[in-house]
């Protein structure tokens, strides 16, 4: 056995004191399968004085993280601070700088820069790896970068984002609301304390921008990404959505489609029988199309210490091996410039639910105004009556342009009759 | 770009002419992701006249396989010929020792010789990759043996043939018997003229016997592997696992258990709401649990032309790139020896359904003969009720040892009022 790879990790929260704690506790094992001992001798951090829960006498100890890549007993660095900036970013291209492969968690630093590093650590010939960048424990990357790379990739989908995930189940499971599910979210440590990164589905659409560009062959491109959010979400949405056979999920979508490629994040009702609409809790799924293999669904825990340490260990076995696989799957030479398609040029089905006034005529306006736009109906529902008063009327709709919809939904949104902002969610059959 | 990898494939069956449809196709983008050019230039098979649906001109041909391994212009060995001995073993052999890279499909081949061809492999120095070999496109192997590789796995579960995950599927949506959905499927080709390979279990056990000596990092044991089929399932055994809330699957399961590694393949009754319960028809899936990730779920399809090309392909790319793992996981030296566990040391909860003579006193022999053998009961159901007439019953059981079951329900089997054999099925909650 030849001598032990030695890393640097930079980050000692959560997932770097997992890291560690893999790292020691599956030893022998890790050193069988990587054909050598992997071993953290240096860390990053900022507090010296903090319990992290696993024991690091003996390392060497940064309190800058950038000094990791110039530590000549380091050969790899592990990149756990998070942030698409400052010292994450300082750190990754240090080492890349100095030609030692970087293994990272941090998606926001992939999907805004990612194209920069990927070029940086191809010139100098050493690996960036991220596994756990995307869908935490489930070797998404690998498995789609490798193990369909013979492949013409159709369409990616995802469950990308395991606190937006759990929202929606508990929502659905307990009739609840947003709000309320979200603030009990909090408290039990499954939601940040501020919020937005994951319930407006910025997290899951970094993801997405990563798995894109994998499965497209193209230089990742977050600031195509367009990005809803869960806010927005009724219990009554999710109820209604149940009677019409979907289930309510936030999928992050990239697809190959007229003119380039469309990625997007946003709920959608996904019909009940699909392999994705029976992914509950903080589980997360990703499921691929290809033209040779067909759909391949992957489903695993998304977060956590335990899922992203498998996934960090694993990119240092494959680095320990030499096994290396270009940043997206292709040399920069070999990539694909294929366009990012707006979403308003989207074509799909719509869900749109309206609280109207129930008095006669109000139908013949909402269905006028689709009519003027070229939107075709699937189905209508009223539940319920009570004459001059709100009631809410459930319309799906066939396939149309997201320009069409948008342009009809502000004339019904403006209509008298219609009492609140219209609930517009996207049907995906996938 | 370096100079074409050279590929020979041996067999042209479906897979075979697969392979050359899928090189041929996707030839741009396998070229970008490999890092060169993958080309096939000679092919081995017995009949010159056939049509394959693929162009075979300008390719060298040779009627013996074997003769493919000693081509100077095959950089590496497809063989897709299968079978576990003959031909198939004969070529896998001669291009080991020619030192060229193997790439196969045959599970048979991997689950009977697997160790020594491993041993052969590893003191050449060359690739012996399979990743077709089980669970067809699904990424499996590499997502086991690379993607979760930092991780003690606890269990693999999977759904490893088609044939039968079609047969039960059918049987169970349509309400109709084995033989005749058996029948069916021959004349629609999802099952071969001879089924006993696939719904006795013997393709499932070969598949299992390698996904447990990837995840236990110990040379393939296929004889220590318990095989049952699913000839015994009965429309009425499917109708009432789902009135107690489980779908009946054939499962592979390989498991750390006291003692050692339990590897077994028999009908089960799986929880509806657990994932590997709703993958249905033709398809497959693979469920790992591991020490750090949790579970982790792979579904997709387990054969045909299109996925199995898809990972034949998949494992040239890896050749091509030099991305090279031990066949176990670990190098020959490293790989543990950990002992098999006979099946009758299993334990588990058991369905037990009997046909008995609806009389007083009927119930008191049979659980008087469960007593015995120190076997509990959970639950059990008289199915209607027919004085002096053919009633089923349904018991279930608490976790008990096979050993006990076996004797207990040889028993039960020679009561006068028992008068059919006892149907039993193993309950896995997972």
């Amino acid at each position: 056995m030849t001598r032990p790879l030695s890393i640097g990790v930079a980050g000692l929260g959560t997932v770097g004191a997992g890291v560690v704690t893999l790292l020691r506790q599956n030893a022998e094992l890790i050193a069988a399968r990587a054909g050598r001992p992997i071993v953290v001798t240096a860390v990053a951090a900022r507090d010296r004085t903090r319990d992290r829960g696993v024991a690091l006498d003996g390392l060497r100890w940064y309190d800058d993280a950038v000094a990791l890549a110039a530590d000549p007993g380091v050969d790899v660095v592990v990149e756990l601070i998070g942030g698409s900036d400052g010292p994450a970013k300082a750190l990754v291209e240090a080492a890349l700088a100095a030609g030692k492969p970087v293994v990272t968690a941090n998606k926001a630093l992939l999907a805004l820069h990612g194209a920069t590093l990927a070029e940086q650590a191809e010139a100098a010939g050493v690996a960036l790896a991220f596994e756990a960048a995307v869908a935490g424990g489930i070797p998404a990357i690998k498995g789609l970068r490798e193990g369909l790379a013979a492949n013409r990739i159709l369409r990616v989908t995802g469950i990308l984002n395991g606190t937006c995930n759990y929202i929606l189940t508990c929502m659905r499971d307990q009739g609840r609301e947003f709000a309320d599910v979200l603030a009990e979210a909090q408290k039990l440590g499954y939601a940040e304390a501020d919020p937005s990164f994951d319930i407006d589905g910025v997290d899951a659409a970094h993801k997405l921008a990563i798995l894109a560009a994998l499965a497209f062959g193209r230089p990742v491109d977050f600031a195509s990404v367009h990005v809803e959010g869960i806010r927005h979400i009724s219990a009554l949405d999710i109820k209604l959505a149940e009677e019409l056979g979907y289930r309510i999920k936030l999928l992050g979508i990239a697809a190959q489609v007229e003119g380039g490629i469309s990625t997007r994040v946003h709920p959608c009702m996904v019909p009940v029988s699909h392999p994705i609409a029976v992914v509950d809790g903080v589980y997360n799924a990703v499921v691929a199309e290809g033209d040779f293999v067909g759909r391949v669904v992957l489903e695993g825990r998304g977060a956590g210490a335990g899922p992203t340490a498998s996934a960090v260990v694993a990119d240092l076995i494959d680095i320990a091996r030499n096994r290396a696989t270009p940043v997206w799957g292709a040399g920069i030479a070999a990539l694909a410039h294929t366009p990012s398609v707006p979403m308003e040029q989207n074509r799909g089905a719509y869900y749109l639910r309206l609280m109207v006034l129930d008095r006669p005529g109000v139908l013949a306006d909402v269905t006028g105004v689709l009519r003027d736009h070229g939107i075709s109906l699937e189905s209508m529902i009223q539940r319920g009556r009570s004459p001059g008063e709100a009631v809410p009327i459930v319309l799906t709709t066939h396939e149309c342009q997201e320009a069409a919809m948008r342009g009809a939904l502000a004339k019904i949104a403006a209509l008298d009759s219609v009492l609140e902002p219209p609930a517009l969610i996207r049907i995906e059959t996938l």
